[in-house]
């Protein structure tokens, strides 16, 4: 049978399709009107599909808004469901040197391919175990993740990327910094304002979560000092969290300098040195 | 009759008067004291009336003040409204390849057309049209787009401006990503804080307000977590916060700095290439 | 008499007395020990005046901290007056190409010799004028400007100047925008509101104090919106408000550059061009 | 006897025994697998004794998680104490120019060995000297400063350091001025309020805690201005602080720009001048 298949050139259509189907569920070359035209369709339906996981969260008692979230949540798991199936079928065209068995399963560990699993998982898995409603609500968050989908199709973001990757040391180096002050202002904190105020500053976890909404500058007033040398503390802390501020936006400025300059610096052609143009 | 105005030279006294006005209600140029002095008018006329809608807001019953507010809101519409009507007519001396028609169409639904345009509305549609108190309300709160003329003649604007638009890519996927990370952590939020307060995190919508306050580091304080979860999550949303500030910054200050250097590059006699003089 | 006088040489004595106080009175030179710990002499003092203030505030009713308080404060008078009156007599020296008259009335409506005079006005207008207490009050607040007189000391603050002061078009403009900003989401935001809170929204001036909380993102949290359609706005003045932020930051920072790179430029002996050292 | 261990050349093992520790607590030479992990053991042990420290905070009346708190306490400490006095054993090690009296002083004096100390030091005082209750407790505080000790091992800070010792000047200035604007708005706030909210506004020292809250942008909501003047005072102090936020963010941005520019020049081997390669 599967000879004649071969004789009559089947295989070979199929072929072509596996890789015109790539072709449409990747990212889209400029001109191929079919692959833009489903990235946009899978773009729309992600959008679509977080607004009703935002009208849900309403709570509507109507049986009619009710059946309708419903039927769009099927129809959505099952488009989303058929891309995954023809990602993982079409992942050995991706690199053909590996195995095909290879390449697929890089694709499920891969970041984007672990998102879209957890997209349409929430809906298969209550099938498939026995589990509690408590769980099945959890699960439903895993939805979300569909949000994340949506990354694969914004390609201009290359150039933050590589300014953020760049000066990724000086910025963990700021975390950390930043951690550290927190930790030690919390630390502080804790032994100055638990008795004035034990409601609020009870323990330092608490005393952390007001660290941080003071050196974000985010200063929510649901906690705050009361005692003279608290408020002390709590302003040279909110001064030097415009520092905190200062230094990422400090090191993102050089970063996009540095790399616009060299976007626009070319090799000299008798010095073989880098000139402005 | 037309035939004895022309040779009377009358046409060509009107041209020169159109062309007149149209120069005094443009933009001053540098030196024309009579375009000079109908700009400031209209400014202070602008901010005049933009003040007296400040005042009307307080809801005064004293009969006097709110017969000034009317006599005023009178006079600056005719104003205004003849202010519109001249640059409808002279709209055909900014381009004289055009035919006149097409060059008021395209004055009256350019940008400041129709600003100029839904400013005087408000005083006249009631006339025409017969509507309820309600609907003449919210059309008086088209009266603000009046501030928007201003911005005519701000002409230093210009650098802001180029920085803002030779960066406008970076700027929106900034936007786009900041998008992203508020729906995210709101869904996130909603159901982590939902249980605890249900007042507040009611609905992702209400959770979308905490997100973008904590994310602006505005923190008005009226909606926050509770939960140990819920202050971790916006720890964390708070100090991304800070990157979506350190982001746009770091792209404008690169953008302030590229436009100054280009500025100051001049091209090289003997290569053509640029160099610093 | 005078002649005996300047037979004497007294006349050059006094000259160079003169001479000597108005080396000392003005900013240091280095190495010039007198002048040195006068002015340090004059930092305490204005230190320690503003910390009496501070104390002063306190409220206390104790007769012996009172008459402390007293006792300084007519000290300090005394000698900022002494100060004063020298700084006007020796004025003169300053440019010796202009009138003495001229010099010292130069002097009197400078920045500085302002608040040298207004430093000392509220304790010597109650002795001429006949006043109120309340009036008192109020006067006993232009002490506050002994503050200012510090700055006559802090020499390093020209960099910053210089940078401001080359970019004060932008930072105008941007301050001017931001301006445009605030009325206009204040206007619409009034009509937005008012229904839902009249007591927190009730007229524009209190939606312009909202409107400039939430723009510079301090948000106290004493006036937010409720409306859906309030908090959409708030949102987005949230966000453009990063914006404002953005832009002095970058135009400050590309000013630094410019300033920095300005200082270590050198010109060419070739060419006459500048060129990096 | 001493001689006789010299022959066995049992000093020299000494000597290189001493070396080998003190080449493994300080900071590990890359490749140096010992060193490598007691600096991280000490790492985790810092970071684990700050998380009981937290743990304790939360005040459990359950005597098994008191006991486990008292054991790891008593552990921690030993080894800290183990690690002092290697420490200040073996600092003659540090530079040989000098005594090994002085350097072991130097380093006991010296940022690094004072925090070694005072994180030992809670355990040890209340056995030499007879304290009470409460002084304990403060002593307490004093374990948070096992905390700094982490800084010890991050290498990579030196960038941010260099940036910022470069611009200690600017950076300076900044603080100077802006505590300047924060005494100088605090005085007049306090005469504008204090009538209007005599509980909020009491005395200078509660509006400098509103003047730096406004400044720093955080904005608790515990205080902030109720009267016209005020509010119109609390809006300009608002807008002021965007700039003392966009300062320090300029001034640390261009230092960044010029630290990597520094880097990446190069001297040109014709005629000494710096290039950029």
């Amino acid at each position: 049978m599967e000879k004649i298949l071969n004789n009559l050139g089947i295989k070979n259509v199929i072929k072509n399709i596996k890789r015109r189907i790539y072709e449409i569920i990747e990212k889209a070359n400029p001109g191929d009107k079919a692959s833009n035209l489903f990235d946009w369709f899978i773009i729309w339906l992600i959008l679509l599909s977080i607004c009703f996981i935002i009208i849900e969260s309403f709570d509507f008692k109507n049986e009619k808004i009710l059946a309708l979230l419903n039927i769009f949540e099927i129809v959505s798991v099952i488009i989303f469901t058929i891309e995954y199936l023809l990602r993982v079928w079409t992942a050995d065209l991706a690199n053909k040197k590996k195995s095909p068995f290879r390449s697929r399963f890089e694709y499920m560990v891969s970041f984007y391919g672990l998102i879209d699993f957890f997209a349409i998982l929430p809906f298969y898995l209550p099938i498939f175990i026995a589990v509690d409603l408590r769980f099945i609500r959890i699960l439903r968050l895993f939805r979300i993740f569909r949000l994340l989908k949506i990354n694969r199709y914004s390609n201009s973001i290359s150039l933050i990327k590589k300014v953020i990757k760049s000066n990724k040391e000086e910025l963990l180096i700021t975390i950390f910094s930043a951690s550290i002050l927190i930790l030690f202002s919390s630390c502080i904190m804790y032994y100055v304002e638990k008795n004035a105020q034990p409601d609020q500053f009870g323990n330092i976890l608490a005393t952390v979560w007001w660290s941080v909404a003071t050196l974000t500058t985010v200063g929510y007033g649901d906690i705050y000092p009361v005692t003279p040398l608290g408020k002390i503390i709590s302003g040279v802390i909110a001064i030097l969290g415009i520092g905190i501020i200062a230094l990422p936006t400090g090191i993102i400025s050089s970063g996009f300098i540095t790399e616009l300059t060299k976007a626009k610096k070319k090799k000299c052609p008798h010095c073989g040195k880098k000139i402005e143009s």
